[in-house]
């Protein structure tokens, strides 16, 4: 073995090992503008590697706009693009901010956040709430009285009770609840079923402390944690964040630390290569659509979620997920042969993260830009599939397109050298 | 096809869709005493077709016993042998008195049973309350001062609490809970975890009314509800009983409508045959046993579980629990090919339990005492595994014998004709 690849298989086990080793737990429901760094109160933030606002199409320019009528920084859309346009609102990551974005992502500066602090590592990884069942929402680029309505419900009646038995309980680990999980049909990315209902079971202590003051609060928080398949994804996308920040800047370790997609792009980290992000083109797409929908309507607003896919759930567990099948398509045969190949693109099992149809194996965990290349086995992702005219009209598997890891590879040698 | 088989074929189908149709409804938690048929004080239930007191040996003898000492109907236990032999406690079988027991399955009088009504057929299942993690309960022989404390807390905490809930919410539809559940890696029998969490969210809004009034045993009852794979047991089982019976006494069927053990032997109820029980040797165990027990500590104390399998769930839906694994041993691998076993002898697949592995098939629902002889494949079942010094030493997938099939096939032939 050359003493390149030598010292990059050493990194990347480093890296692996804080993939594993990471405790995540959520210490808090904060405003975003209290606790994300360098958010400021005119700044939206949204998924994918930033773009001039200019170069924001779609549904992702639609939900920034919205993002900033919401925070009531413009009174009208023409004002906010207006604004945007100047820089009077500034637009830019989530990545860079501590934070990861449910499909367009957008962040503002009253909306509250989940903080996950990774107990091993000291770091900290945000993400803000989901909106509620009704396919019309923000983050999939739609922005009207109703979208409104949701997110100031939210606000006003689930994150405060959310944030109240959280610190009541002094905090909640979420590895354990993730790690049950798995053993209860989710991947933790597309679905959250058993998640969300463990989560609920671990506040419901303190929720009936809470009862006497905030009643009907409770009760409504209660149907909102547990209404359909989401509500836990928000936080295992923090979880996410926190875990894979924590194998981020391992010197010459060429582990993926995040993968996004913007409106334009998709993109991908290196934990050695800094900040940088690897572009190329959006992948194919092979979804199950809502019914009433079609396929020309499918359209690409961005997102962040594969930060879970990134920690080794998502598309890296289906095997643990065969219900799935029914929101996005395809059959248990396929799930566990696309699961099964993740294992060659990936540094190693994961230590909690277990799927009980293989055997309890530990799910393929932390992706080696190198081995993509390789074997051509390209990621795999769980996503929801937002439409043209807005809104989420299905769900899919998709796979991470080559170019970014090639660049990124490019990239890799350049700086540590290597054939 | 003769006369006799399409008769057959007829009244089996009208069988299997009773076990497809029926809706059972959990409507209140009341004292045996108050509410299950026949019930006098002086009366002990057990496991399995009914025995004389003489005939019960071991964990199932001392758990009769134990069963009249914590009910106050002997001082000590030779009183209460005394008593027993001379027939002032009478013992009879749960099943003659709507009710199904959990291993030795013991009720007294005063033991709190959740009453379960099949919504669509009208008739009523029974069962009492799963007695805590401790594997030292009396449903496997043991009685004392730690078992006594915890069946009273049973039935002052934790009874009262679900009691009051569910009349609170006017019952419970179970069979909603019990479909999510095979979704999320349950089989209703020796896997209960996430039918657990989902009984408990289902009464978590009530719960928040009642708090006031009863805080502490809401909290601890939470806990009780949650605290392994069992609770919900007893209410898959109580759903099973209000199945069963409604498909019970389909004149001409020869599908299964109850398999249970006593500490001497296996032995099923027929459709069309009455309350007769056909009896037969104990199956061969395959078991996973808990740290510190070996084999030769295994015993027979009777059991009705098994009303679970008889309605499609349980080892008739393994391939939905591959987390089983871990508790029962085997492979994902010989739980795929024992569920798809049991297609062969059974009457159709179940409209409302489905496997999201097997594609969402339904699963194998209603088994014909004839094809299970024809085939030569014997109902599997996932059962809790008894020691011989008293107390839970492990769980396993046990394999009905067949002689009583064979003896209930010539009393079939016998009423019915056929060759």
């Amino acid at each position: 073995m050359s003493q390149t690849s030598e010292r990059r298989e050493k990194a990347n086990a480093e890296a692996f090992k804080r993939l594993c080793e990471s405790e995540p737990v959520l210490e808090d429901v904060r405003p975003g503008i209290e606790v994300l760094p360098g958010m400021t109160p005119e700044m939206i933030l949204t998924s994918g590697p930033p773009l001039a606002f200019e170069e924001y199409v779609g549904g992702q320019r639609d939900a920034i706009i919205g993002g900033a009528l919401f925070e009531g920084l413009a009174k009208d859309r023409d004002e906010a693009e207006a604004k945007l346009s100047s820089g009077a609102i500034t637009v830019d990551g989530c990545h860079d901010h501590g934070a990861v974005g449910s499909l367009a992502g957008i962040y503002t500066a009253s909306m509250p956040v989940f903080v996950v602090r990774n107990a091993t590592y000291g770091n900290i990884g945000y993400c803000n709430f989901y909106e509620g069942t009704n396919p019309r929402r923000l983050n999939y680029g739609v922005y009207d009285e109703g979208v409104r309505e949701r997110l100031l419900y939210v606000q006003d009646v689930v994150a405060p009770v959310v944030g109240n038995a959280v610190r009541h309980a002094g905090g909640i680990p979420l590895k354990p609840l993730m790690t049950r999980a798995l053993h209860m049909g989710d991947e933790l990315h597309s679905r959250n079923t058993a998640a969300s209902l463990l989560f609920t079971r671990e506040i419901v202590p303190h929720l009936l402390d809470l009862v006497e003051t905030m009643r009907d609060g409770v009760k409504r928080t209660v149907e909102a944690l547990t209404e359909d398949h989401y509500f836990f994804l928000r936080l295992s996308m923090a979880a996410g964040k926190a875990i894979a920040d924590a194998a981020h800047g391992v010197e010459a370790s060429s582990v993926v630390t995040a993968m996004g997609f913007s409106c334009k792009e998709f993109a991908i980290r290196v934990s050695g290569l800094g900040n940088e992000w690897f572009t190329g083109p959006h992948p194919e797409i092979h979804a199950k659509l809502f019914e009433g929908h079609t396929e020309d309507e499918i359209t690409w607003m961005g997102g962040e979620s594969p930060i879970t896919e990134t920690i080794g759930l998502g598309g890296f567990a289906q095997a643990a997920a065969f219900p799935l099948q029914k929101y996005q398509g395809g059959s248990a045969e396929a799930m566990v042969e696309r699961n099964l190949g993740l294992y060659d693109i990936t540094v190693g099992e994961n230590t909690d993260f277990h799927i009980p149809y293989l055997g309890y194996r530990g799910t393929p965990t932390g992706i080696d830009i190198f081995r993509v290349i390789e074997t051509g086995t390209r990621p795999a992702m769980d996503i929801g599939i937002a439409g043209r005219d807005g809104g989420q009209i299905g769900a899919g598997a998709v796979r991470a397109s080559t170019p970014c890891f090639e660049k990124a590879a490019e990239a890799y040698k350049a700086r540590y050298g290597g054939a």
